[in-house]
């Protein structure tokens, strides 16, 4: 199998920065199948013929139902609004597609149950877009605690910090509907930060947490868009039902300790997506804001010369460069997604499951909902009373 | 009152620490009273002398009783083991004698409110070695928070990290014992973010935490001092009685959300007393390592030139540096006690209490009780309970 | 005109970058015409077809004669080894292409001319790839020096450094001869900085230098490439006849200051391309190795908070990155060639001149053969003794 | 030999500076014999009174000619403005009196010469205040350096960056005339650049450079002090008679290639004494502002894991550190002096010449010179040729 035929459902944030994906990984990585775009999929006809023609898909398609059913298409990429998921997906695996869908996998942890088992009836392969696992220093940080060389894990601390609706003025947008979008800072920013943690080191066994909706009325919107979006100061509010923030504890099954923390008001950070990992023989520190870079610390480094090492995450050595620039030349957030289908078409082509897939997203919401659960009943809460 | 008579009970490292302050202070504040160092004692009679040559004291005693009635005192200064503290201060205060306390203030919040009792009942001044208050940068971070410069405050989160005991053979010092110590990184490191908190943004209302001990048994050490020590890997070991590391979530009475994480297990990090506030306006950051610096953000400074700053807190401008050298000539760790012995005999001339005093301690150990009850029972804990 | 049609010399490293640009250009930026991608030109059959299947050239040639020639092609992109560009160029220019040729222009200062001349005489739209000029951070410091927020400028130093030839058994490739390359890290990496400085603070006035190579004789490779090859440390060796670092100093017509430096011997840098710039009311500091980021200072910052700004160059409000991903989310080195190329194509568009253009390159090539003339003649040479 | 009576002549900030060391180093170096401050001395009588009492000197003189002929004073810190270096030095050398002199030694290379020849034909110990190589993380890059860790070195590249002048009403304090500070920031800021140099990787053999006076003309300050001072804007002008700024390259006997730039008008640097070292197998990068840090890189780290070292240079393991304060406390810049007489009572006590001694100030005024010798005749100049 030399190409994979694409159908996507979507196409804001997501749509786009899947188009380019699919445009940029045949001249990256021709060792990948080269994906076909074969159709996207909105409602708005003349919003999805416009986006059609910039991001060069072949052909425009109002209802995802007729995508689903058409037989040019092998993979079915969701990225509409969350609470669209679970019914696009399972039609579509029904219907004997391969499934891409964005995260989170559904608003429920049922519904994503749900999706599971769908895809797994239907024997289709299914990944799920934790994108942040492809940052090529992020997967140098998998490399060191998989091959041992920071040594037994103590901590691992992780925030993901924005502040693009600390605005009292910023209009109530659909990620800030519980009905669509099915929670808030948490299950947009946490569900990255769960997924790197159970990639990076492991399973979750309990958690406790808290939340908190700081500005509880926004404008309603105009026009309803992905991240912008404008409302009036005068015109109705309405309230917001997600959470603005929220941090847990956990404890892992490995015997480490967790914190954290996703918030969307924290003023200065547009993106800081960040990690550390503390382990027996040294230290790894993440920040998204700095993608291209990794710091590392080993405590056997000779006395005198010990410290963090900034890491530029940019040599043939590191994982995917070889594919990319000569060392120091970076590159940017889009490609996480250049190696995240690469992984999905390279797993179609070889017949296996792609990594994460279906089952990384219902245990990422298990973790989530148990997240949810403890702060509701102001306890902790074990991972497996959710199963 | 241009003198104050100075009696020091403790000679390790905050003793250092305490008598460099002393002689530091006639020479840049000149402002304050003069500290005279009238004595220093401890129990080993050669330690002592030693530290008396070493140090400047005038005498030695190796009774701390026979030092608190003598009358040529007017302040002890209390910076023996954690467990000496209460009979100390109550003696010393039952004296007449102005009290200056390290912290942790005593072992239990019983105890602490017992010393507080002692000494309003004396009506002595008194205060508490909460150092990190009287960093240059962190004045400043106070500073812009009571200027109403940061905004309603929405986030604190805060690290103290350490790795000196994370070597499993480092022996069992005092400070690894809870019969001396008390506590562990909880006490001894989570005290001090405690008190930042309640210093830049209020009052804590609730907590919820857990903590760990890694490393159970150690080897007994053959000679116990402040914080080095040797041990033998084939001698005798002994049980680890207090925390490794100790992570709590907090709300804070003002709407706050808070972040804590006290640990001596994170490789690479020697002493990142590290905190971020997040703010309706802006944010500042904080981390000890580099203690001459504040990073702070502006949410209303032109668009395109938004970022956070990096200040170095060493002009005229910012706190305290007048007193000290030129723009962009850095101070050490020490003269954090330089500032604060010059408040405690300020304090002690202007016949007021000092800040932070031991009312502060008390609070501190509410919330350090607050978090330990939490750990015990598996749920959040107000800290009104305690009261 | 909606479409230029392309065809391109050379294939190797700058050649990807360009193919990636114009495949990436429609995508994010639609205002610009559409390039169309007809054919890719290189002297080795096979190398040549395997670039144009993985970078979606439409047909290949091995003969530029040919390409130049083509009627289906409106523009020719040199990027063949610096010693074809002026035969190329020349006659691209005679049979009425527009050109975009990679920097340096040529081998001499004369040659440079000749190309410029040729250019003009065709009547046809001329572009040289100095991409740094299009990175985000690297514009928005000449949006601030040109809106005078920077004020007048005192001092610019630059650096180039890199460390890809620092091991003595590196063999001997083309850029480190001098009938190839013209020159070293001064024409390869320097030239960049001159045009750096040209574009942020205007023109040079006089420079003095110097020079060495550190490693005289290489092994000789047994394949040559772009970048990388390999050589046999028992094989035959060759002279080394470029520069591996040149420094110099400038004094700018506008009374600034400079201090410029490349070199390849810079152990730990990949890529720092680095800049800062002083002037009288603030300063700006760029490193390519964190392109999404520049650090900014304002002298009228409120006395107690002024400090570098670290600002993170995503926003809306920063050049060309509304076209890209929300705040915070960064981009890559590649697009400052995307960004290049819609300067090209929209000035082919609207019948003007792109920017930078050919007269830039004999600009630069003015200053570098100055620096040389200094270098040889030990003393100050002004710029106009070149003309 | 255990204490060493001194008498110092100059108390404005390095009497401030001298007078701290001296009061610190007995708490901290317990090895080194015991400074006795027995006499500062100054022209005003108030000033100098007011200085003995705040920086603890047992008596005040107003005349140093008295000061350098006391018996009971054995060693003559010299402080006062540069154009008094010299009288001072070759009076209290024929009084038998060991010298300490800060930099520069003198205001020509005549005059340092001389004041070196009088010290040795006095048999004395002689001392020149370059108190940059005494901070810890600086002997760290000596030792690194000079135990071959970094390799053959290829480049020293410096700068000291302030912005202290910035402000053109900013008075026409001392430091900005030439016949009594000999030089502006060549001599001032340039000449502590030069001295890490020598230290660092060793002698000068040829130097090009080049300077500016920004700023013609200041106001007449009312008061005259040591940085600071205040003019009027309306009061009378005179003329700037030192350089703003003065950059050179260099090239060094051991084949390396420098980059040299002092300036006071680099906005936002407040101190930026930095320096980067690259050699065949790493490189150290400085920065004073973060005096207690030094960036390390390695080449033979694992490729996958290199990277510049963060070295927080407060460990043991670090030159001096084991007297301070535990792992991650840092110290400030007025160590650096406390450090340096630490190095002259020992050396007075072990009967050798302190380093950096007289001949190490002349060597930097040789540099000096040479570098304003080729500013004048606009060419390269050779160290040998002043001597």
């Amino acid at each position: 199998m030399d190409k994979v035929r694409v159908g996507m459902v979507g196409y804001k944030f997501m749509g786009k920065a899947h188009s380019n994906a699919y445009r940029a990984l045949p001249m990256f990585f021709p060792d990948a199948p080269k994906p076909e775009m074969k159709a996207v999929c909105g409602r708005d006809p003349q919003g999805v013929e416009a986006a059609r023609a910039q991001f060069g898909w072949e052909s425009a398609e109002t209802d995802w139902r007729r995508l689903v059913e058409r037989d040019d298409i092998d993979l079915v990429d969701i990225n509409a609004p969350s609470d669209a998921h679970k019914e696009i997906a399972v039609a579509a695996a029904a219907a004997g597609k391969h499934l891409f869908c964005e995260k989170p996998l559904a608003l429920t942890l049922d519904d994503a149950r749900d999706m599971l088992a769908a895809a797994e009836k239907a024997g289709v392969k299914h990944m799920i877009g934790f994108n942040y696992r492809f940052v090529p220093a992020v997967q140098l940080a998998k490399k060191l605690v998989a091959e041992g060389r920071i040594g037994k894990i103590y901590h691992f601390r992780a925030t993901f910090l924005q502040d693009w609706i600390i605005d009292p003025e910023f209009p109530l947008v659909w990620r800030l509907q519980k009905e669509i979008a099915g929670s808030g800072s948490h299950g947009d920013l946490g569900a990255h930060l769960i997924d790197l943690a159970r990639f990076l080191i492991g399973e979750f066994e309990e958690v406790v947490g808290m939340s908190e909706t700081f500005i509880k009325e926004r404008p309603i919107p105009s026009s309803m868009t992905g991240l912008s979006a404008k409302g009036s100061a005068d015109g109705p509010r309405g309230e917001v039902t997600v959470d603005d923030a929220t941090l847990f504890l956990a404890r892992f099954a490995g015997g480490a300790l967790g914190s954290f923390e996703a918030t969307r008001f924290a003023a200065g950070h547009r993106c800081t997506n960040a990690f550390e990992i503390n382990g027996s023989k040294g230290s790894v520190k993440f920040d998204f804001e700095r993608m291209n870079e990794l710091q590392v610390f080993f405590r056997d480094d000779a006395e005198d010369v010990q410290g963090f090492r900034r890491v530029l995450a940019t040599d043939p050595a590191h994982p995917y460069m070889d594919a990319w620039w000569p060392p120091g030349h970076t590159i940017g957030f889009e490609h996480t997604f250049t190696h995240e289908v690469r992984e999905l078409l390279l797993a179609i082509a070889g017949n296996r499951q792609p990594v994460p897939n279906f089952t990384d997203g219902v245990k990422c919401q298990e973790v989530l909902e148990a997240v949810d659960l403890s702060i509701a009943e102001r306890r902790w809460v074990r991972i497996d009373e959710l199963r």
